[in-house]
């Protein structure tokens, strides 16, 4: 297929961004090795340019397969137990099937050798063109196997210690945790304690520093207990374990919904009405909280935002799709509903 | 690769089960037009005989995505707003993650051209090896469909008019709505609502269709009203406009639990306790309702199992799985919680 002299070419592309076509490829492709500033410099040139790796994409799209892979490290009964992946993989399916895109999932325990394994498999049979990564982990290992595969990859989150892999985040992914600081001293409550997951995560690191930081400079200290999972048993017994302290907590804040939903239902059945007794914070705003009586203040981040913001720039990696700047996505804000009330000093 | 003598052969498959080669190779296959009877018969000589047909299966295996296709046609944000497609999905992939096998999952709008083309898509590109079907429909075309494309496929639930395509389901999956009827009248309810879902589901008809019939063999004749989605906010304003009546209902039941807690939220809301002044019972037995306060009366149907069957099921027609009875599915059952108490008469 002979190009048109009008159309532009790669060079042009590596031109007017000043760097060398092997750079476009590589940012084309989604490979590591480019600084975020060539990048956006080489996705700027081809917006300009309107173009689109269209040869190489028509080559490759034949031999693709035209389907994602989602490889989750969590035990299989993680869709059922937390919707939270739930409304993600929503958000991606809102731009993978229009496309003819299917979402191939892996989910499997939380076992690091079985899981380089499975992506290692994955890529060997040509099973999918690409992955999303969900759940930025401390140490993450993932970026340098996906790497070392050749295979574009997109992150939900923030990535460990900057590494350059690519990546979605809200505008400003702790704003909501400072909003919930904010509003919990405001309500009046001193004693508070947070309820976060798995010490593993960047964001619940994080997510705790932000908030514990917040309360701190405000004079007050927040009691902390780190889940060993972000289980609503776990949360139950956390809960009636807080609950049960003398100089026992007037708020609550929950690393997810369904453990502030659990604690929620702890709290009442102990007795403790909520907001009344018990003010109580979650995270993620999934739908349920909003059907709940009484429903639950939470911070939101558009989970099904960041889906769909990581399925499209995972396309766009593939060639699939026109380059462009990596979509917005609204920052995390606190969803202020009927289950934090003013604290009352008992 | 030559057999052992001592090996069962397909032909010793066939002499036992009393029916020809290309039956048994039918059977295994997953192809149509072979009867229940038949089937059972394939199934069982080659379960007493311990053949695996493996040769068959390890040239097939050569050219197999070892994918398994889910297309859902309801709403992207589907697995978002209700567990149960995520609870069904876990169980599934219990058992096709430690075989290797992974999940393409198919969200789309409720438009049955565009579902019959993914599935002409997915079958002509060889992206799937089999499908996983749910929600059996009245006049359901996937069946008819998917003989035609000559692809092997497992149904949850129950066929429409008894079509012979293969399918798992609970033991006795109408029970549970027995129980709930009988639990009712126990607790002297006689001002009973059912708010159903879509009328196009077989499930749906049936499930109404035994309760309302349970109901009236005692008497009583329950409001029943049928929502257009199976959706929380359609639950919230159904249940505000059966408290308005002046003959407002003392229980409710609901499709799905997801409705049951958000109708419940909504009567807690308008003042309403729960249960001292409605009972309330949901369907599926879903993780959240338990951690409710109050925790949800609901019946309980084994939808992790369901799902792990039918992948079994599928994986067994694939020529992966050694042959055998499908497993058995416990019964549905009622499971009282707190949602449900006696019946006052205001």
């Amino acid at each position: 297929m002979r190009r048109n002299a009008d159309q532009p070419t790669i060079d042009d592309v590596a031109a007017l961004a000043g760097v060398s076509r092997s750079a476009v490829s590589k940012v084309m492709n989604g490979r590591g090795g480019i600084s975020p500033k060539t990048a956006t410099a080489v996705r700027e040139a081809a917006a300009k340019l309107k173009w689109v790796p269209s040869a190489t994409a028509v080559a490759l799209r034949g031999s693709r397969t035209r389907s994602v892979g989602m490889v989750i490290a969590r035990s299989t009964d993680l869709l059922a137990t937390d919707p939270y992946f739930a409304v993600m993989i929503s958000g991606a399916e809102q731009v993978l099937a229009p496309r003819g895109y299917g979402l191939q999932l892996h989910l499997m325990g939380d076992d690091p050798e079985a899981e380089s394994a499975t992506y290692r498999k994955l890529v060997r049979e040509r099973r999918v063109d690409g992955f999303l990564l969900t759940e930025s982990r401390i140490g993450d290992p993932r970026f340098a196997l996906l790497r070392e595969l050749d295979r574009p990859a997109v992150l939900i989150g923030i990535p460990w210690r900057d590494d350059p892999q690519p990546h979605v985040q809200s505008a400003d992914p702790l704003r909501g945790m400072l909003d919930a600081a904010r509003h919990l001293l405001d309500l009046g409550h001193r004693r508070v304690a947070y309820v976060s997951g798995p010490d593993d995560r960047v964001h619940t690191v994080q997510r705790r520093e932000t908030f514990v930081e917040a309360m701190r400079a405000a004079g007050v200290t927040p009691a902390t207990v780190a889940a060993r999972r972000f289980d609503s048993l776990e949360a139950r017994t956390i809960t009636e374990e807080l609950l049960r302290r003398p100089d026992r907590p007037t708020a609550i804040v929950y690393a997810n919904d369904m453990m502030a939903l659990a604690g929620m239902g702890a709290a009442q059945r102990a007795g403790i009405d909520v907001p009344g007794g018990l003010s109580v914070v979650g995270h993620d705003d999934l739908p349920i909280g909003a059907w709940h009586y009484p429903a639950l203040t939470s911070v939101a981040q558009d989970l099904a935002s960041l889906g769909a913001a990581a399925a499209l720039t995972l396309l766009r990696l593939l060639g699939e799709e026109p380059p462009g700047p990596i979509p917005d996505i609204p920052p995390t804000r606190l969803i202020v509903r009927e289950s934090t009330a003013k604290a009352t000093h008992q």
